[in-house]
């Protein structure tokens, strides 16, 4: 069975369209523990709780006992132990939202967390303004004309070649993290080629 | 003479009471074209308007027309066109607020510019939670026990060994993006020694 979860993370909880469609649709939000009110107080059910639940009040200890799972382990972030309970719960894709907004390190930690998640299960993360997806091979992406593109190269030697995007990349390194950024579709697909990565694609709703 | 700008970016304007002094206190705001709006809403006065001028409407250019500074070159973003003019107007020191709260990719994008910035000049960014400050060499930081601090390694080689941190690094790589996340200063103070290099280090307030 292909099962979806979406993961609901410690940052602002989500205001845009697309990652609040993820949360109501979904049968199956883990909610990282700190995020636990926030989840609450939009009035949604979580399937399970994640976490070390330092961030977690007696009440709702009490109300949500029977789908906390507890992970003491302070080596990994909270998103790291909720998509590893994913993994342990067969699930095949999550969705994070609700990981931006905050603490803008955290942000940026958890975007370049995205691929090696992604050697486990397919993800994706949703923001307020777009969609960030690790790829360990070449891809096709659907698209808009006009969407905005960046392209996050954390592995600086990995050559990388585009097609359909209006600045061009043939076989070239980004070797500073900025880049890949301020890049645009030309049509309702484009594709990223590529020897090495893993990648991290940014495309705006 | 040693002159200090304070750049608005594209981004949120600032509410965090930190960046919103330091655009208070400053006599010289370079303000980036696509934010007067926001500058001139808030009842600040610019020392001078910087980019491509694409994003400005013409009462914005007649009001400002002496102050307006046009820089037509599409490889570079506002807010490297704006830490370009400061530099070629003498000023030692830029402190960047308002480029965080938009876009996540051109968030990250402009973080990753910092070390560049800083080989020309003085600088941090300070966004509505902390700042991001890039460091060439060897660098001790005030500080206070508890703050939570975030080290950024776009060199994955470099060497890095930290003092009065809770996690400290003994000449230790970071080689995922992450890794240096999530630590804690002990006390007024702590060092972080590297070789290679550059860092970018995060300050909560």
């Amino acid at each position: 069975m292909q099962k979806k979860a979406v993961i609901l993370a410690n940052g602002s909880f989500p205001t845009h369209e697309i990652p609040l469609n993820e949360l109501k649709s979904s049968k199956y939000i883990v909610c990282c523990d700190g995020a636990i009110n926030k989840l609450d107080d939009a009035g949604f059910e979580p399937y399970s709780i994640v976490g070390d639940l330092d961030s977690l009040n007696p009440e709702m200890k009490w109300k949500y006992r029977d789908i906390i799972h507890h992970f003491a382990n302070q080596d990994t972030n909270d998103l790291t132990k909720a998509i590893n309970w994913c993994l342990e719960n067969n699930f095949s894709e999550v969705v994070i939202v609700g990981a931006t907004g905050q603490r803008d390190d955290h942000m940026i930690g958890n975007v370049f967390l995205l691929p090696g998640f992604a050697k486990k299960i397919k993800v994706k993360m949703l923001t307020s303004y777009g969609c960030f997806t690790p790829i360990l091979r070449s891809k096709n992406f659907d698209s808009y004309t006009r969407q905005q593109v960046s392209i996050f190269s954390p592995n600086s030697e990995t050559l990388i070649s585009t097609a359909n995007l209006r600045y061009a990349l043939t076989e070239q390194k980004l070797e500073m993290m900025y880049q890949g950024t301020l890049n645009e579709s030309m049509g309702d697909s484009f594709r990223i080629e590529f020897d090495g990565g893993p990648l991290i694609i940014y495309q705006e709703y």
